[in-house]
């Protein structure tokens, strides 16, 4: 049976290990890392993610604004607030919660968001730095999978990394920090021709697909790393439960199956999804150390 | 043996459709696009390149304007004249050409070229747009190697194709324009793991390394398509001659052996090589009727 990674207990090490060095930092520099995250309107989800994402700030000793807007506010107005979070120098990361209204454009407020205090890493300029190699904000769940996949297997040089999923928030910004840390690196999707025998070529396999527990088991090679983004909601096992409207949660790997095959894997959930507010915080510490140039703090978080 | 794919022949026919293009562009709008390249020092063959430049610029009936600057001249006037030239409406493509003297910072350099005016799309904001799929400048041999493929294959959908090489300017790009025209895409490099075995699951073979006639006929599936990006200098064959310091180039691919396999093959010279110049133009072409709102003008190039 496969290792279970276990990155519900990673990402809490990896708060506690952000918790002391905010501490050490308002100490030493007089710099407290601050987060501002904005929602506009009442989508419940996002409700749920922003108050996590508030709480998580605060337990880590930040300095956390919330914004709440009407979700009738104007592009303008949202706009007027992301400038004045850009110049506010207590303020070092801005997330702009998505979905945004459908009267305002998200694009136009994703770019107005100074690079480098792009929390999230989707503005194009990040993804441009992310690209050539230079020092940017990169995208948080890619990136938390990144660290648990370091965790495990230490150096990743050489092995065949496959992603399935090529959206700009998971699996592009993915094959890129594989690349970096010299995979080889294949991206698929759903134009891809015979995905199962691509899949068991991967000696690291990401699943960043959005389809219920589409990866087999008899996809992976024995042995391999798996590694599944997905959150997906479907109904209960239970019929009953079900009909009542119970649900659950599964990736986009049939987890049982993979698991007997697989040399490590992620489960789901409490395994890639406590990273991606993990590392949320990460990259507000990083931009804030970057904001007073004091990369050199970061040497530990690498 | 293998269709040889004519990049001389190919690259010659999109100039003189691009010429028609811009007289057309002359007579109906008034637009004469333009490019200014930037040399900086005595470097032989970077004086080829920018005369080839200044030239096929010319015949294509845009404004072309070369500035030839000293050797010794500073950072600070080449980064005005970068100014000057962003703010000339008449200057709709800015090429500098590397490699830059040691005293100057070539990536403060490139970073001051306006995006739009980038047609070497080598600025951090157009690798952002490329990756994550909005319009910006392309850097010109990947583009060019894909015009090969399309009017080679046809639809790409499905392909796998594996790009040997990983850097900034060829590499990277190839594999982000591959992904985004639905192949299956894998990027290789100097730590994978039997690279011979991994070519041969390539339906399109780029090789982008610098090292000749590295990839050999047995790394080929037969069929596939191969696109030799390199040009390297090496001994003559006959080896009088080699001892009188002759040369002759080579590309990246042992190409008598892959011709034999392949499917179709690009041949070194009159390959990938003719085809940069070519898609320079092009992407001036672009630049200036984006800056007027034309796009609808590029339709027959895309
Ligand atoms: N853990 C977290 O915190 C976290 C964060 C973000 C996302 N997620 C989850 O991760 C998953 C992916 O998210 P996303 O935003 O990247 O999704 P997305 O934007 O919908 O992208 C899905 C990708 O999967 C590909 N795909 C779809 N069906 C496929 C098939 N049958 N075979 C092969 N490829 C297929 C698509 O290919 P095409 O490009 O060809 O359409 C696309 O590239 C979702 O389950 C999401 O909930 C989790
Ligand atoms: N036709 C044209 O107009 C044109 C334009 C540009 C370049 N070129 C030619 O294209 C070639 C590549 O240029 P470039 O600028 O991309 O070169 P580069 O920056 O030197 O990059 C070479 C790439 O090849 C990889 N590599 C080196 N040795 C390898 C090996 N033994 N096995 C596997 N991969 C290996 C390197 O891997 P690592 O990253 O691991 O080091 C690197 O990613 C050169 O021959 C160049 O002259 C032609």
């Amino acid at each position: 049976m496969a290792h279970i990674i276990d990155g519900k207990a990673f990402a809490a090490a990896l708060r506690e290990r952000i918790g002391a060095k905010v501490a050490d930092l308002i100490t030493r520099h007089g710099l407290k890392p601050g987060l501002a995250v904005v929602l506009v309107g009442e989508d419940p989800a996002s409700q749920v993610y922003v108050r996590n994402k508030g709480e998580q700030t605060h337990a880590a000793g930040m300095h956390s604004v919330t914004h709440r807007l009407e979700a009738s506010t104007t592009q303008e107005d949202l706009l007027a607030l992301v400038h004045s979070l850009n110049a506010d120098p207590a303020i070092h990361g801005i997330l702009v919660q998505l979905p945004l209204p459908a009267h305002i454009d998200s694009n136009a407020v994703l770019a107005a968001i100074d690079p480098n205090k792009d929390v999230d890493g989707f503005h194009v300029v990040n993804a441009g730095r992310l690209a050539v190699g230079l020092p940017g904000m990169v995208p948080c769940t890619p990136l938390g999978c990144l660290m648990l996949l370091k965790d495990h297997l230490g150096s990743l040089t050489g092995k065949h990394a496959v992603v399935v999923g090529r959206s700009n928030i998971v699996g592009k910004p993915m094959a890129q920090l594989l690349l970096q840390a010299d995979c080889t690196v294949t991206i698929a999707h759903s134009r891809t021709a015979d995905l199962p025998a691509l899949c068991r070529t991967a000696d690291i396999l990401v699943a960043a697909v959005g389809r219920p527990e589409m990866v087999k088991g008899d996809w992976v090679k024995p042995g391999a790393v798996v590694i599944d983004v997905g959150i997906n909601r479907v109904p209960a096992r239970d019929p009953e439960a079900a009909a009542a409207g119970k649900t659950r949660l599964v990736g986009d790997v049939a987890y049982d199956e993979a698991a007997a095959v697989a040399g490590a894997i992620t489960p789901v959930p409490g395994g890639v999804g406590p990273m991606t507010i993990a590392v949320l915080l990460l990259n507000t510490l990083t931009a804030a150390c970057r904001s007073r140039g004091l990369e050199a703090e970061l040497a530990e978080f690498a």
